[in-house]
């Protein structure tokens, strides 16, 4: 009997690929989901159960919070990669780290398909396929929903054909959670116009008031919230989350590119991450030289676009991360935030490195490691090439 | 006698240098002040009688909103320029329009010698040596209050020695005004840490509620707010400004490098400027592609930072506005924002050049412009030199 | 009756085609030729003749050598544009020049589909399916060689079956000839160790000694040779190509990324192309400024990337055209080569626009401009972020 | 009696500088030179014996040419640097080298200054002047050439008044020697026009025919040289220059932004120094990504230009080191070139890790890893985004 690993999640679509793949197609169904931070353990014991409820050979629960840390968001932090400006890639990111791990599956079962339950009108899609061919060349991918270009109705009318009993009700939005950030899409993302109302949030405001964080760096690593320090930054991320959620912070729309090329608009609530990618970029310009900055920015704009495209395993990725991890030598310290209902700022930070220290030289007032002289001097030779251009592009005229 | 063009604010500094100019250098002092939009009529006209008082054989006003819009600030909209992704660069645009102006007026005049009230602490030294240098090379730079490093206290002393009667109280911040923001600098910002108080911000919060503004933009220039246009996009930002300011929008400090090397932090407030950044850069999203907005991104990003340095007259700056302009052809349409104390929403955009246009598919459902077989060979072929690169690096392994 | 384009270059596969096209499927075969340099006018009329003979209905010859000269060789120049540091894009920029005016044959006729002779192992056939998809939509794409994987005995078979006499015998190299140079494909290349041995190439040795030629440039256009003017750059080149080929100069192998993924290694000679780029890129380094050398070596970088991927028709293109343009204004002068055997040398330019003119410096000698106390001035403060990172990288290691 | 630290090179300048910083300003002398491959054994007892003939108090001599590999040229390989498309950087790289070597002397020494011979037109002034400012920052920088703007015969004269005895010819070239090339300035370089002689040229062509090589690298250091194995990739570079080095091959000229902001042009030899990186790039170009390419690309171009700027120290620099090491993880095989009078061509390559292997699809053949209807389907999305974009574009025009 031929065995598929597919990856599963509970919802309608796999629930169709596990009884579809099993009793159409005749194959042994190993269900897998991967929690990147967005399932109580309560929700995965649920979902291990319906998998065996419709029939799978065997579940895997993967818990891939500290991998897809250490692998991915740690990079997305060096990096300050909001997308577009906007964006954390909460769902980006996730997806590729839960490919690799169905990939790893699959190989560690020896299955002769993988599948995933897509459809053919998103990002997602491109993501699994892609990192399939990458790392097991060969294996056959099998993609019902998009293949079939199945209807929710379609789908429905299939599963209560076999009996199945689940929640067919569809939710007002779609919604995807992870550590990193849970995105919400529907009705106004559909559109060029039109923000999310208040009830379509997973958090709502229950925070009034001015709150203050102050948020430990080690290296460009959230080791510590508020002085309280944990055995591993995606709990401090998890903590801030608890911290500054309730404030309502973070939320926004993107707008983007999606990977097939045309143009998608997703809502998200993403405090912690938001949070914390504003605070590093904070002390990082206090630390960091000018240049360190702009190349820094060059790359990891780079990094956070090959990323969403799915391009994760292209080798060019390590090298990028082996600049940013180099870059955050000096990113130690301490930055503070202040929390509101729907905002916060950065209000400032303290760190050893700190090239803003008052021993060479304030800005706006005069100091002792060089003179005006050596200004005047420096404005001269500074723009000699450009006042040379000028000459002689005055010469030219003039003839 | 010698003549001596000097830029004038009216303040301690530009005031010293009237009088030192004239009785100890024996200099024919010709006063100029550039409005970029900070001052008012009635205060132009103080600053004049103020220059005459203080001796100078001419004063000239020049208002030079229009051409400072013309030539910088339309540049940072269609680039999306925040400085460190912060900071609008309201002070770094306006002291190189400022310094050419001046320097046209020593043409003008054919004056010996140049003059400018900046310490040797800051930018806009190099700012106005430099542009000096390369528009009028030969003519004498005369820098008192950075050559004699003359301390507040010398300066009043001074003047109240020659019988100047002013204000010689110091503000608890300095302030700088102009239609691309105001800057607010001292006490907290001389250090790493604090925010500035509510009461230091020039605009207070005098608004309350939810206010919807729609802006028009035609080829990437804010033409519009409401519906209502306006005969120079300067109004409309002045406009624009009007409406959000008392809601306290655009607060925040700006932290980053001088050009001379050491780390500085400023606070500023620049609702219109924010607002029309991001509601632009958000219309961008929906109607140009992809390379389109990476490579916008790379050269605005270095637009804002050689400007920031004063090298706005190196011709490679003219190359990238011919990008700049040629990329906004299609950046035509409405966008919807929704103001709110110390906050703004985008929440949508509307124009023909929209590509998210339901007609060529949406994001998240299945279209007819290809099927899921394209996607999947897509995909094949997207990660198809990933797959072999993996492959070639298993198979050294296995060796 | 459906009518379907062609581009026919009267080879096997296109022959093939054609047949193919009209016996088999039913369809009123127009085809087209597009002449980007490579062909004589007797050679188009034997294609001609041969496309009649085969079959067609219709059969159309576009002289596109001014049209691709202006549409994409002006900007490779300006770009001073090298694939991979070597190739300069000889096939590439034609292919997506012969598209361009297939679609537009298609649009012209109406016709329901359009033809091309790729295999599915190169570039070409990305190139021709992506500007169909673009240009004309929704029109039929055949690409019977691919579909069918035809392997050329197969070809042949059937061509002898229909009764069609040609020349049947395969050259040892396949080659390519366009204004922009000839490529040489086979044997040696088709690994990735081996030079091409010297009867390979088309253009043989058979001049010696050396010959100094003057290369006339107006804004970045090559506008004449040794003096001579030219009515059109395109002329300029050829005749260049016709001094300079005799040297066998511009012989080289390219190694590259194809659109899909794989390596490919192909041989080529362009010797009026290399020694261009090579004219125009030492006129620039006299006459631009840092920054444009350094921004106009990123844009065309990726410029020559998207071409050669066939992505011109992405807004991008014509956005750093734009730029690219813009930084010609000074490139004006006279560069001058020497010619020998297999290799040549810039050896100096002439320009009103030079900033090496002597009047503002020459380095290695002292001059008027500026001072030693300034360029001490200039060192201290150009190096002052980086030596005040130093000193607090060293005080905390001293702690 | 104070002490100061000067770089020595036996020439006129230094010479001068001993003797003006002992007898007219009461320094202790302590002088040293640093070999960065240009000096034999019997040059450096040479300039030691005159060091102390002169009065130096003590003399050191450095070895610094395997320290100038391991952090400099190493990188200028990894990267491909030339500068321009043209220099290895020759000069520029060992300056910085030097100017460290000698700052770690005055530390050592606990001197009160270091003095250099620099004139005040070129970049090396800046070179010296700026690392002295970051490692040595207090000590004062003496430059008496500069300074007192001497002229070469002012120099002779006092040199011949002081009773000392040395060639004071000068030679028709200023000639610079080390490991990564040899620099030949004068005459013909000082303008824009005209090659150098060939006389000029240090080393002249003695060797005829044509020469094979094979270049072993490993992780992109060149490790062997037709199978002989080195124990410092510098030995193996000077190996390698003993065998091209008759062909007189890698003679160019450069013209090149200072960082003065003039222009300068001036002639080099580097028969090893181009060769090893046409061969190393060659090499990458068949086991690197596509992406691993442009990026290298990006920042090796910043890299050689910041490094000849003299900016070695900041930070980014070793993040970019960070970059490029991790990219030549698969740098490793053998590469083919082909020596003969002037020139010479890479004509191959082997290595385990190259991507053009032809298990994974070869270029211009068909295939079983993709089929023709994934191209096709690869093509279509590919170009998805333009074509929505023209299509809109039309939907507008037809308004």
């Amino acid at each position: 009997m031929k065995k598929v690993v597919l990856g599963f999640s509970g919802g309608l679509d796999t629930s169709y690929c596990v009884k579809y793949l099993t009793e159409e197609k005749g194959y042994e169904v190993h269900s897998v989901i991967i929690n990147t931070g967005g399932f109580s353990a309560e929700e995965l014991q649920e979902i291990e159960k319906r998998a065996y409820s419709l029939g799978v050979k065997s579940h895997k629960t993967v818990d891939a919070v500290r991998s897809y840390y250490d692998s991915a968001i740690k990079y997305l932090v060096f990096g300050n990669v909001l997308k577009n400006n906007t964006y954390p890639l909460s769902v980006s990111a996730e997806r590729v780290t839960q490919a690799l791990v169905i990939a790893q599956h699959v190989k560690e079962l020896g299955a002769d398909a993988v599948a995933h339950g897509s459809t053919g009108a998103g990002n997602d899609q491109v993501r699994f396929d892609m990192i399939f061919h990458i790392m097991i060349p060969g294996v056959e991918i099998i993609t019902p929903i998009r293949d079939m270009k199945l209807s929710r109705e379609e789908e429905i009318a299939y599963l209560k054909g076999k009996g199945v009993q689940m929640n067919f009700e569809k939710a007002a939005y779609s919604i995807n959670k992870g550590i990193w950030g849970t995105s919400v899409g529907g009705k106004e993302t559909l559109t060029s116009d039109g923000f999310l109302p208040e009830e379509a949030w997973p958090t709502q405001l229950s925070k009034q008031g001015v709150e203050k964080v102050s948020l430990q760096f080690v290296k460009g690593e959230l080791t510590g919230v508020n002085g309280k320090t944990f055995s591993h930054p995606s709990e401090a991320i998890q903590h801030l989350q608890e911290l500054a959620g309730p404030f309502a912070i973070g939320r926004d729309i993107h707008v983007g590119d999606t990977i097939i090329g045309i143009k998608g608009r997703v809502g998200f609530e993403a405090a912690a991450p938001v949070i914390i990618i504003k605070a590093h970029h904070a002390l990082e310009k206090h630390v960091l030289t000018k240049w360190q900055l702009t190349w820094k920015d060059q790359l990891s704009q780079f990094y956070g676009n090959w990323l969403h495209e799915g391009q994760v395993m292209d080798p060019v990725m390590r090298d990028i991360e082996a600049f940013l991890q180099h870059s955050q030598e000096h990113v130690t310290g301490e930055v503070y935030v202040t929390l509101q209902p729907y905002r916060f700022q950065v209000t400032g930070i303290k760190s050893e490195y700190d090239l803003m220290s008052s021993k060479f030289g304030k800005y706006g007032e005069m100091n002792s490691g060089w003179t005006g002289e050596d200004v005047r001097g420096f404005s001269k030779i500074f723009g000699n090439q450009t006042m040379i251009w000028h000459q002689i592009a005055e010469s030219v005229k003039d003839k």
